[in-house]
């Protein structure tokens, strides 16, 4: 790829500027794209008018500019993340027709859970996670059990990181978290309260493709004191229609 | 953006690489990748080893590359498509739960209906509707609401063009299908037997934002000679809702 003079490549800054959009910033101005992207004005102008001309962004009359549907479009056609997701959300629509919370499903993604779907009950409570957000993995119960079963190389560089106190149950004590790990591994399971939000407990399981390799979490979000012996036994029961489905395809 | 020899960008390049991933072809080798994009191999390992450097594609031990989850990420994050379909998702489960057949949200994108959401009921017929696959305007039910409300520039566009013979009752008469759009935006939502398949009837129904523009087409598909009206009543419902909770937001 071309390089700049500051030695980035054009990928780089695509990159970069697609980086600008967020769930709270969805439309924005070359300008302000330029400034949130640290490019200069110029640079960030003909790069948006690029992206612009290629569809991967749209501008509206007002020359205010969203991502594209077509850079949407994409990003699933071929994505191993869609084709996961379709296989998981009918028994995630179980889950959640039985136990009436935010059920998720997220999987590893740079060291963070990255949740590729939440289905939200209208009466659930309390809940951080959005679709295509991330959690840390010592904190979420999702990200627990993508730490638990993580490669070791992506364990110990995680236990090795200053591990942020999310809420004040958060483990943060690097061999208090490797026995949690353990259990969670010998378990099949976690229950988290408290550790992403004080009102919340999670409760987390792995999915696994059909050679038995851990791929996903599903997770449900209960009231801090809600009986989890339902959520358990519906998630593990989803997660093994998962894997049985994932083996049809 | 720094252009080859040949005159394209690198943008240009990188949507060429991208748009070689599909449904059925999620994992390719760079030589593949290249051979698809009709790129020189050169180039096209030098940009896929980019893109895989910035987390946009991802490659497996055996150098097999597939879309990265760092783009599924940038693409949705924050986009309209995602906003649009968390919005409508808990409407469409409840169509879906009452008429248990694929229910699906759809947009007018680059003269094609391009499916955002379906969801699929374990009984339900035929569909060949995929999510982030596209149907011609003029041949799906949800294509034919998008442009019977699409701007007259689309329209006439559409119209002037060749009208393919999707199935065997796919109106492709322009003067016909001009009728058939003004009945669509009279009639509120359209009854369309057989213009997919033979087999199955698309119900589709218009979702409009809070200033009452036409933003995408809500549907489902019945067995070919199923009875339309609860569908209708249906949609029309989670239509409303749908609107209604955008306005909200």
């Amino acid at each position: 790829m071309a390089n700049s003079p500051s030695g980035d490549s054009s990928i780089d800054r695509i990159v970069r500027v697609l980086e600008t959009f967020t769930i709270d910033r969805t439309v924005q101005t070359a300008s302000e794209i330029g400034r949130h992207a640290n490019l200069p004005s110029s640079t960030a102008h003909r790069l948006v008018d690029g992206l612009v001309h290629a569809g991967l962004l749209e501008r509206d009359e007002e020359h205010r500019v969203s991502l594209g549907m077509r850079l949407w479009e994409l990003a699933l056609r071929g994505s191993r993340a869609l084709r996961l997701r379709q296989v998981a959300l009918p028994h995630m629509e179980r889950v959640q027709a039985r136990i009436r919370e935010h059920t998720q499903l997220a999987v590893l993604e740079q060291d963070s859970a990255l949740f590729l779907e939440r289905l939200s009950h209208p009466g659930a409570g309390a809940n951080i996670t959005r679709i295509a957000g991330r959690l840390p993995l010592h904190a979420s119960s999702s990200g627990l059990v993508l730490l638990a079963h993580a490669s070791e190389e992506v364990r110990e560089r995680v236990l090795a990181a200053p591990l942020a106190q999310v809420a004040k149950e958060t483990v943060t004590d690097a061999p208090a978290l490797r026995r949690l790990l353990a259990r969670v591994r010998r378990d099949g399971y976690v229950v988290s309260p408290g550790s992403v939000e004080s009102v919340s407990t999670g409760v987390a399981v792995p999915v696994r493709d059909r050679s038995g390799d851990v791929i996903a979490a599903l997770s449900v979000v209960l009231p801090r004191d809600a009986p989890t012996e339902q959520a358990i036994a519906e998630l593990l029961r989803a997660s093994r229609g998962i894997r049985s489905d994932l083996s049809e395809h």
